[in-house]
């Protein structure tokens, strides 16, 4: 018994249920007491809790006791934490206990998860899920659509919008602007829709979905339709794995016109810039030919995380006699049937455009710059997502507000150490896959610590390929293969810094993008562009990651040193689950509740 | 002890599910041994079984063990029916035990529901999920979207598409055409498509969803969100509870493209006959100004339920000089402010026109022709539908699947036992609200046996109004009221057959929908119309709905008389639910399925 009642020992058996409520009711005990030493002492000396806006107005991870303290000292007592309780049974392996929980804060409420060892709080997420008073009109608070009684002078639920519609941008001014009407920010003005913050997402499209039409004609989603659900409305239960991108428009389009989100198409941002008098940004706009002056108090960028293409500037590109364009310009195979097609680049669009080259009986040659990290898809969609997203997973009853919480719950720390196990089972898996290709020449990695695709993406979005079957061409032979970088052109070839030269009929840049803040630096200035710094990436000290560590996705979805300027994207998980925050940082703002920002980043790169 | 072995008893406390499972385990039994006899007996003496589609190729309820061993003296042995299981444990209440049940027969898989009591079965349902061997691609069985690999040649889906739409009805002929793309055709053109049978959707107006923006400006739907949601793609959380026509109308649109449901839009069929040496109709249809000749086998009538539009031959309509239409062409109040409007008719459409009359200051006046039963919207929400149909249903684990199968477990023969507590309940609750409307002098109902509105809306599809307030002016006097007949039109004003003068400038006639079969008698011909038979209804020897009883509604989602001619609608519920048993009946005879259809109704009424 003695044992027993030793500090720091606990009864072997106690059920994880009782030493999470015990944890929980310890730590909203210290925070009410303003004891922020013995709050941050329930966390194990190597710990990390992820807030998503509901502490800190901010997303941001602090690491260990003393972050814990840090962050606690500065936003309390003010913030009130309190009512922290399990949302279903915690669970226990390998001696982590996991938890759901439920708090609420002073000015709003959230979910979590908390992961408990023998030292106390491993990683903890708090991610605030609405603001009181301000809870959205959904389930049992939905709109009731007519206003029952007589009404004389009653309008219709049409005459509304057509009202709504015709005052935005005139008579009414929006508080946000979104400029990019994407799947990010069309997802983002469903949620303000919802959270009833005047806003107008603008596109330079003819219609919602167009930026995927415009794309070059095969190309489908590379992530499988679990992980690719926008906010409120599920893909139907019949939504093909991969969408096409003709079919992934068409829904972006009728979910613009269902979710009520005020859209301008054929919307232009020809400038911007902050009013400091008046408080509001000077944004000026061409819509369709028409010159508008919108003056919004937040300006989002939801321009596509993948920034400004980089077109290369060669010489001799302008005594190239063919076709020659920057991938996102790209148009589709149809017309190089029987050419020579040179595609500079070997990541996800170099190979999408060499098979549907190949597939159209062009000569294609791939130019392999550097390294490239390639998974085979359904590898990927297996022991990659499987766990949270596939149809294993809805079976087991994994819903896409945990799976996305899940993925929240594991900081970005170390989230690598997660990866590297599950591609080296994918290397396992497709051993000879990957021998072929090495055989055939071609230089694949695995990231810079062998943690893969993912990590790869959250660092610096590019550098991999997930491979639905252009490696194959590769590996094969079927596409050629030359390596080096380009040399410069001349009227019909490509030449390499080695002297190869590769006759062309058609060159394709898949040279990537830059950073989001690019589009800062063309639309506001120059040193609006370099203050807010660069955008996306972790600060790993990886490739193309420069460090120090961020904790978090460099600018992304939070404040930045700009105040007003924020920036939104990345794939449809991260639109769809990212969207949330951005919007109820926006909507406290709009509702004048006081958003005190813990962390706000410092800039070490301007681009 | 003795007593426990005695035949028909059992221990006390034999728990439901035991019960269950030994009553299925019987049934099965019989069937397998062809013993009709044994089977029929396992039947309480009072006791309905309703199938759809499973076991008859009909939708039929068969009455007493007589008429469960008619049915099965008819469909075995080659129906094999087997697998008898329960879906989750057996619940009872009162001595009434109910089960949900999965079961299977040699071509298809089905659910049902059994109330079993100590005399045997009460009710039982059976109904067909799906055809073995072509179940839907869903879920786990969903379209991977993209073919992986690389195919020379390969076309996208845009192009598969658009392919498939310039081949239909030119080089490929539809299986079947649905003639009539409201919500009823589109939710059937839906399941068509995913049950991969060749047909296309025609409708006249400009685009989907017109059939409601057409109508007058301030109608919403009058049944909530809950019994509204189509198949495969629910509406989001967010939609409200009553939908406001445009926006029905939009989710309509969308529904089409994104459901790829094949439909003509400015789609007319001039005349359709079948080709009895070719085994197919000839389906006359002007496309937009072009003639086309389709050949279908299967011809499905889905123009509406309420039939062709009942306009009355009144003396003088040829010489009164206001405006005059039927309630359904009714273009909204706006023309009419200040201006004196006679509506015709008591029931939905009249109070819904004569409420937004008043709202734009006409001078209205209502002629009610019979008696009316009202009822108000929020108690008919939260009585009449609130433990299948609601937000606290979907709370408690409610789906949509289970509401549909538990309403249509309740056989039609005494459905109104259900139904007359229900509507008890509300005229207590609305006690005021009755008594002020008979003192306005308003003359309401509650249907013939006091089993309310559902119950006439099953048999006769008219006769009341669900209050939105409207009914609140004709107990004020707002709306004035006048009652009787129309004996004749003068040049401005409505003569009552008791001499009644009412001065008009428009006069509406909501006057009601005549039989669908109208429509069989415009676009094929009346021998056809009549050898088909009145549609709609149950023959329960009440108003508007004569004898002898049918057991099911007549002609709807079924067999009828005429091969290969379907009728198909109803509220969104019914398009819903019921657009799965006239697909599953489509699919079996494409996909050359024998369908030997139990129960054939015969034809007792014309119209």
């Amino acid at each position: 018994m003695t044992e027993l009642l030793e500090p720091n020992t606990r009864p072997a058996h106690t059920d994880p249920g009782t030493r999470v409520d015990s944890w929980l009711a310890s730590f909203e005990d210290a925070m009410s007491r303003g004891d922020t030493a013995a709050a941050s002492a329930l966390f194990a000396p190597t710990s990390f809790w992820r807030d998503l806006v509901a502490f800190t107005w901010n997303l941001t991870t602090v690491e260990n006791p003393d972050g814990v303290r840090d962050l606690l000292d500065a936003v309390l007592p003010d913030l009130a934490p309190h009512g922290f309780s399990t949302l279903e049974p915690p669970t226990e392996t390998d001696g982590v206990i996991e938890a759901w929980i439920a708090f609420e804060t002073a000015t709003g409420r959230g979910k979590g998860h908390l992961r408990l060892t023998d030292e106390g709080a491993w990683t903890l997420l708090t991610s605030l899920r609405e603001l009181k008073g301000h809870e959205e009109p959904m389930s049992e608070r939905r709109p009731r659509g007519t206003e029952h009684g007589v009404v004389r002078g009653r309008r219709s639920w049409k005459e509304q919008r057509e009202a709504e519609a015709a005052a935005l941008g005139r008579t009414e001014q929006p508080y946000v602007v979104v400029i990019g009407g994407g799947q990010g920010g069309i997802a983002l003005g469903a949620r303000l829709r919802q959270l009833d913050v005047p806003a107008v997402v603008l596109d330079k499209h003819d219609r919602p979905g167009d930026q995927w039409r415009s794309r070059y004609k095969s190309l489908c989603l590379h992530d499988p339709v679990w992980y690719d659900h926008l906010p409120y409305l599920p893909f139907p239960q019949n939504w093909p794995v991969f969408a096409p991108k003709d079919k992934i428009a068409d829904w972006l389009e009728m979910y613009t016109t269902v979710m009520e989100v005020p859209y301008w198409s054929r919307s232009t941002v020809t400038s911007a810039r902050w009013d400091e008098a008046a408080e509001h940004w000077d944004v000026v706009v061409d819509r369709d030919g028409e010159s508008l002056l919108l003056h919004p108090r937040e300006l989002v960028f939801a321009t596509g995380m993948s920034g400004k293409p980089n077109l290369p500037d060669l010489p001799g590109m302008d005594v190239f006699t063919g076709d020659q364009h920057h991938s996102s310009q790209h148009p589709g195979p149809e017309a190089y049937r029987g050419k020579r097609a040179v595609v500079v680049g070997s990541n996800n669009s170099a190979h999408d455009i060499c098979g549907a080259l190949w597939e159209n009986d062009a000569d294609v040659t791939m130019v392999q710059r550097s390294s490239t990290h390639v998974v085979k898809s359904d590898s990927l969609m297996d022991i990659g997502l499987g766990g949270l997203y596939s149809e294993r997973a809805v079976a087991s009853g994994m819903t896409t507000e945990k799976a996305d919480l899940t993925f929240a719950s594991l900081p970005y720390r170390i989230m690598h150490e997660f990866q590297v196990p599950l591609y080296e089972q994918m290397a396992e898996r497709d051993a000879d896959f990957y021998a072929r290709l090495e055989k055939a020449g071609f230089r694949h990695d695995w990231g810079d610590d062998g943690s893969g695709l993912f990590m790869k993406y959250l660092r610096r979005g590019s550098g991999y390929y997930i491979d639905v079957g252009a490696a194959e061409l590769v590996a094969d032979g079927e596409v050629k293969l030359a390596h080096g970088q380009v040399s410069h052109l001349t009227e019909d070839s490509v030449v390499l810094e080695d002297g190869t030269v590769l006759p062309a009929d058609l060159v394709v840049y898949a040279t990537g993008y830059g950073s989001m803040n690019g589009w800062v630096a063309d639309i506001i200035d120059q040193a609006t562009a370099d203050r807010v710094g660069k955008v996306w990436g972790l600060g790993s000290a990886t490739t193309k990651d420069p460090g120090p560590w961020e904790g978090e996705q460099r600018n992304m979805w939070k404040p930045t040193q700009v105040p007003h300027l924020w920036f939104h994207g990345g794939n449809l998980h991260q639109s769809r689950h990212y969207s949330l925050y951005l919007a109820l940082q926006l909507k406290a703002r709009h509702a004048g509740i006081d958003t005190p920002v813990y962390g706000l980043q410092d800039v070490h790169h301007t681009a």
